[in-house]
This record gives C-alpha cells, sequence and structure tokens, in this order.
C-alpha cells in the first residue's frame, strides 16, 4: 500500500459506528474492512460452489436456521396470507360472505413446511413456534428406526402450498446420513410434474454437523439452503453461515441497516468471519484424510463396546453414520448416572443435543427411532442414550482409555441396575 | 479444585455439541462453563441494578434492539391478536357478522408501538418491517429542531392499546441524550391513572451509544427493557446483551435450546461474553474521568471548528450531549467528498449511522432535526453532515491534526462550492 505509507498519522475518529473499523464506514480502513469480509465471503462461497452473494454470514447455527426457515416464510407471507388477512380485516360485507363461503380455502392458504421428526431443536422449535403463531402448516414426517427418512414418505406429503422442505444432513446425536440428493432430485421431479411455481418446494438442509467430514457441494446436492456453524468446527468461533440460493424469496429476520445484502442487518463481525473462514478452509482441505482416521477409531470403538456390553444397542444406522458419532443405550441403567460416572474420569460426552439444555425430557431422536424399531425397545429404559463424538484431538488411546472406564462403570453399575 | 488434580486424563469426546465445552452440556467442564456464564452474568447485572436472570446475552445490538421490540410483541400477538385471526378464520357466519360490525374495534385490536424519528435502524427499521407485516401500528414521534424529543408528545400518544415506547438514550448520529427517567416518570404515571394493566407500556431504550459514558442503573432509570453491545466497548468484542425486566412478557424470536432462560436459544458465545464483561466492567469503573476527559476535548474541537469555518452547522442539542460526539454540516460542500479527503490524510470519521451502509440516501436523523430547525435550513445544501466521534485512544493532539486538515480541506474545497 504506497499510499497509506505517505500517511503521517492514522487517526480512528468513527468510536460511535465501532470501537474498530468496519466494513460499513466508507473511510479507507471501512473499505479496507469490506474488502477483507468480500474475500471471506468469496472463500466460503468457493468451498460451497455457490456465488459470493449467495452467502449470509450470521451468529452461529441457531441464527442460520432459523432464518433460513423465518426469512423464507416472512416473504411468502409478505406475498400471499398477509394481503388475505388484510382483505379479511378490511372486508366489506360483500367479500366477509365470500370468505364465509371460501373457508376452507382460506385455511390452506397457509404456507407449508415439511421436516422429519429428528431434525435439530433449531428447526423443529423454530416450525412448531411458527405453527402456534398460525403463520404455517406443518408436517412432520417420522423417520425409520435406523434413524433415516424416507424419501417417499416426504414426497408423498407435498403440496401446492408446500414452500418450504427442511432436511438435515446429518443427525446431531445418533450421527446418521439423510439422502440428501435423492431428496433434492424427487423435489426437482415435483416441481417440473406440477410446475406450478418452480421455486417451490425450497429445500433446506441443516449442514451443521456435516461441516467436516461431508460433501457440502450445493449444486451436486440439489438444495436451495445450506446452514452451517463455526462452533462444530476447530477454532473457528462462533459464526455461523447460510448458503440461499439467489432465486429463493427472502426477508430478513431482523430490522436494520443493509448489512449481508439486506438480509441480516448488523456491523459485521468481521473478525469473527475472518477466524471463522480460515478454519473453515483448513477443515475442507483435511476432510477427506480426517475422514478416514476416525471411521477406523469409531468402528474399533463400537466393535469394543459390544464387547464389553452384551447389552448395549448401537443408536442409528452404521453405514449411513457420521465418522466420528458413537451413539450407543446401555439399557436400564440412567444415562445422566452415566455421564457423571465418566465425567469424574475426565471423559467429557454427551447425552443428548447440547443446544437443548435445561431441560430434562428424554431424547425425541431416540423416541423417533424406537417408535420404528422393535418393539420391544419401546419402553422407557431403553430411552437414555450416550454420544460419543470425536474431533481433531481424539487419538486412539483416547478411545482405549474411554473403553476400560466405561467397563469398570458398567460393571459397578450393574450390580445395581439388572 | 482437589478433584480434577486426581484426574489423569482428560478427554473431550463432545465435539458435536462444540469444539469446545459450552455451558449446555451436563459433563465436568460443560458446569464450570456454565459456572463462568453465570459470573458474567452476574456482573453485568451488578452494573445494570438489575437482577441476573433479567440478562439476556444476544449476538450483538442490532439484534438486542430487535429481541426488545419483536420478542415482546410475539408475546402480546399469541396472548391477543392471534386469536382474533384465528376466530376470522374459524369463524362461524354468526361471528362474521359481529366482526363485520365491529370492524374498528379490530383494526385496533394491534399492538401500538410509539418511537421517535432519530432512532437506530434497528428499532424505526424493525417497528417498520412489523407494521408492514401487520403485527403492529406505530407511531413515530418527530423531535425537536434540537434532536431532542419532547415528552409530552410521547405521553399524548400513548392509547389503550401500547404495549412497547422505544426511545434511544442518546443518538447515535448527533449525540443528544433523550430525557430517559422524564419519560419513564410520565409512563408510569399513565399506568397508574389507567390501570388498565401494569405492565403496558413497556419502557424499552436503545443505550448503545450511551454505554461507556451515562448511568445505566436502569431502577433509576425507570426503564423495563434495555439494549447494550460491545460493539462500542474498546475491546468487548460482538456480544450484545439485553435486559428485560422479568415482569415483561416475552417469546423468543429463534426456535431452539433452552438457552438464556428459553429467550435466546443457541449455544452461549462463553468466549465472547466473557471477553465481553470484563472490558464492559473495565469501562464502567473509567466513565466518570473519560467523560471529562472527552467534555474537554470535545469542547475544543467545538470551538476550533467554528473559528476554521464560520459557516459550520452544529447538529444536535449541546448540553444533552455524548461526550464523544461532535457532528456538523458544512453547507453546500458534499460530506462524502470531505470523509475522502480527511481519509486519504489518515483521518476516519463518518457520514452516518455506519449500521446502515450501502445505501446513499441522505441521513433520516439530520433530515428530522432540520425540519423543526430554522426553515431557512430545510434545502438539501443543508443535509449532508460529518460525524467526529472520540474514544479511549484519542488525544488532544488528533484533534489539532484534525482541525489543521479540515481547515486545508475546507480552505481547498470552498473555492470550489462557494
Amino acid at each position: 500500500m504506497s499510499k497509506s505509507n505517505k500517511k503521517h498519522k492514522r487517526i480512528y475518529l468513527d468510536y460511535s459506528a465501532s470501537v474498530k473499523p468496519n466494513p460499513s464506514s466508507i473511510h479507507d480502513e471501512g473499505i479496507l474492512a469490506m474488502k477483507k469480509l468480500n474475500q471471506s465471503r468469496k472463500k466460503v462461497s468457493e468451498i460451497l460452489s455457490s456465488q459470493p452473494e449467495e452467502i449470509i454470514f450470521t451468529s452461529g447455527g441457531t441464527e442460520s436456521n432459523n432464518l433460513a426457515i423465518q426469512g423464507l416464510i416472512w416473504k411468502v407471507l409478505e406475498l400471499n396470507s398477509y394481503h388475505l388477512i388484510e382483505e379479511l380485516i378490511h372486508s366489506t360485507s360483500q367479500s366477509l360472505n365470500l370468505i364465509s363461503k371460501g373457508k376452507k380455502e382460506l385455511k390452506y392458504s397457509l404456507p407449508h413446511i415439511i421436516t422429519t421428526n429428528i431434525e435439530h431443536p433449531s428447526i423443529l422449535e423454530t416450525v412448531r413456534m411458527l405453527a402456534r403463531r398460525k403463520l404455517v402448516d406443518v408436517s412432520i414426517i417420522p423417520v425409520e428406526g435406523n434413524g433415516i427418512v424416507d424419501v417417499k414418505k416426504i414426497v408423498n406429503e407435498i403440496n401446492e402450498n408446500t414452500v418450504l422442505i427442511s432436511v438435515m444432513y446429518a443427525n446431531n446425536e445418533i450421527g446418521t446420513i439423510q439422502p440428501i440428493k435423492e431428496i433434492a432430485k424427487q423435489i426437482r421431479h415435483w416441481r417440473k410434474v406440477h410446475n406450478l411455481n418452480n421455486n417451490f418446494p425450497v429445500f433446506h438442509t441443516d449442514a451443521i454437523q456435516a461441516v467436516n467430514y461431508l460433501d457440502l457441494n450445493v449444486e451436486k446436492l440439489g438444495v436451495d439452503m445450506l446452514s452451517i456453524s463455526g462452533s462444530k468446527i476447530s477454532n473457528a468461533g462462533r459464526v455461523g453461515v447460510l448458503y440461499k440460493k439467489k432465486s429463493v424469496p427472502f426477508s430478513p429476520m431482523f430490522g436494520g441497516g443493509e448489512q449481508e445484502h439486506g438480509l441480516r442487518p448488523g456491523t459485521e463481525d468481521l473478525e469473527g468471519i475472518l477466524k471463522f473462514t480460515k478454519s473453515f478452509q483448513k477443515t475442507q482441505l483435511e476432510k477427506e484424510k480426517e475422514t478416514r482416521r476416525l471411521v477406523l477409531l469409531r468402528d474399533y470403538f463400537l466393535a469394543k463396546i459390544k464387547k464389553i456390553i452384551p447389552e448395549v444397542i448401537i443408536n442409528g444406522d452404521l453405514k449411513n453414520r457420521l465418522p466420528n458419532n458413537v451413539n450407543i443405550t446401555i439399557p436400564k441403567i440412567p444415562s445422566d448416572l452415566l455421564v457423571i460416572e465418566l465425567s469424574a474420569k475426565g471423559i467429557m460426552i454427551s447425552e443428548k443435543s447440547a443446544c437443548k439444555s435445561g431441560d430434562k425430557k428424554m431424547s425425541s431422536v431416540i423416541e423417533a427411532i424406537r417408535r420404528k424399531g422393535n418393539k420391544s425397545f419401546y419402553k422407557e429404559d431403553f430411552f437414555g442414550s450416550l454420544r460419543f463424538s470425536f474431533g481433531a484431538n481424539t487419538k486412539r488411546y483416547d478411545i482405549d482409555y474411554t473403553i476400560k472406564s466405561l467397563s469398570s462403570i458398567y460393571i459397578k453399575l450393574r450390580k445395581w441396575y439388572y
């Protein structure tokens, strides 16, 4: 920067904008910040095989998932139903009669969402919240006993009001991988046959758990929206990303400035975004090698567990499964007790989605797969579950130590519970 | 921690929750993280004189302001209007007749919000968005020529459907300080006299620009909700806070987990929150001293500007004004040109709120005060504005250099524009 060398001084008098220069300012340092932001956007878009303007940076995975659903639904409501409600409120008696006759039509004019019963709470609770608020109709498709959704059951649920189908790429609790490409293909087929509106239904996938291991090429996947989160990527911090295809109708959730193409107001977290981008790129380069390494560890762990705990149930499909996920049920022994015992030995595991805290209900994911599985499993004793999820620092000797610890805890506790 | 000393190992197998331990997990490291989070919450609440459970951590100021408005409005809609809409949709012909007669009532059943015309876009655009979505009625009170709202004009606008009054503590562009305590007092009086519902109207203040200099004691201020943001505090990062009094009815904007008392789902940004809390505490300790220092600098700067640019207009009240804000209009000379010229000399200033970017419209804040002021100012030449905002690193010699630079730029440009 020959120009900046000539400067004698650097005086920042824009503290009210932000204590550090940010991409929304028009002075030199603002422009430099915007350049860096755009470079990050371009790098992220290259990994996803999208356009830079299709990348929206958010505060994390929960926001990305909420924005995907609520951003689309609000645009649809602004285009459709709110006209209807307005009409209702301001209606003349003539149109009131019309409405009286056409009640059924009115009811079905709510936008319709299809999702599965093992989505993360940031999807499932969001669609339920919108349904409670009378903004959408929702169909929740139960997955099969292996924790994978039957594509036909999704397709059968599509109707002319279906604006969104959201199916997670990989499950956060049991690690099962959903047939995203196949669902996308069937949706494209439905669109072609029915030809009502080429944009609908929009297909979204929550790829938050898939980010380190699975292909994120949105063209190959055939998705219109995709969520990822830095919190699952080593050293990536808390930034989230929503990929949104240009053609997807969309309104912001927040009112405010024009940041992120006007779709996510709020001064950009440039520092966070730069950190995220660097770590995200690194993860993608290591993806294949890391996947091979973890598949070996995972399968080794599974084989050992089956030996030391004969009653163990492995939850979720074994083939279509994240390389870093082991989810088991040890019937009758309370899972929170097992977590505490393991924790005392220095082993930190989870018994359910870490984003649904402070609530002592059983896992809805485990409930979902038990219903479909062997009926004798459908009793409370079989609903607790332990999730061991691996990452960059997980080594073979960690697995050995964990197996050893789990074995001694199991031997100690089984006397009490069996 | 004598217990942890006994551990031979520390094995983290909770990567699917988050690559680092987070407060939502029940293992030892999760519990430790939750403890730290709660300590932060307590420290922040002590500064505000609130209860810890009244503190909600968010991703920043835009989210805090949106959550304040949308969180309250959704709860109100869930309690009231949506029953009405449901009734409309599922109504029998009998109730349709009823509605037909009672049209006016229906119209006024929308929750009503009062705010001012110089709020930050994260308030003003949010209430406009909700109004466009037919969820609320909005009254926008114009401020006076000095950039301060007339309390009587707010009180006169309150009606039985008014659920929220939102007035910023200090303005981001012109630094004027609003009479928050007086507004709060009048609202309490209105509640007492009308006694319709003790909770309404709820009073919210956007304290984002006030955070380093003004009293944030919510009891003394008499506010029910208050927003702050780390982006205006040295080294505080991007965390936002919303103080929400326990009695304020509230629903989350995001669907998801139970974090932040169920009001802001999403795994907590513990690292960011710890950093924010430390910096926020530091700022509060330095508040009085720093205010005195900046008032001297500001008044020195103002006096100098008036000397070198006789035509200059100082925007906003001079008495009720943030210590770090100077906002001026140099009639006829385009403000973006002045910003670029100053930037070339290494001086970074702003010409409008940094959160409203990429948009070339004139400042609505300046427009708001010009309308009320001297009518001869109400022409486009007088609408550009420059904001010099100071902070921790601003020194006397920075001001001298800025004055010198501004003077030479002004002399150069006035030949062309005067």
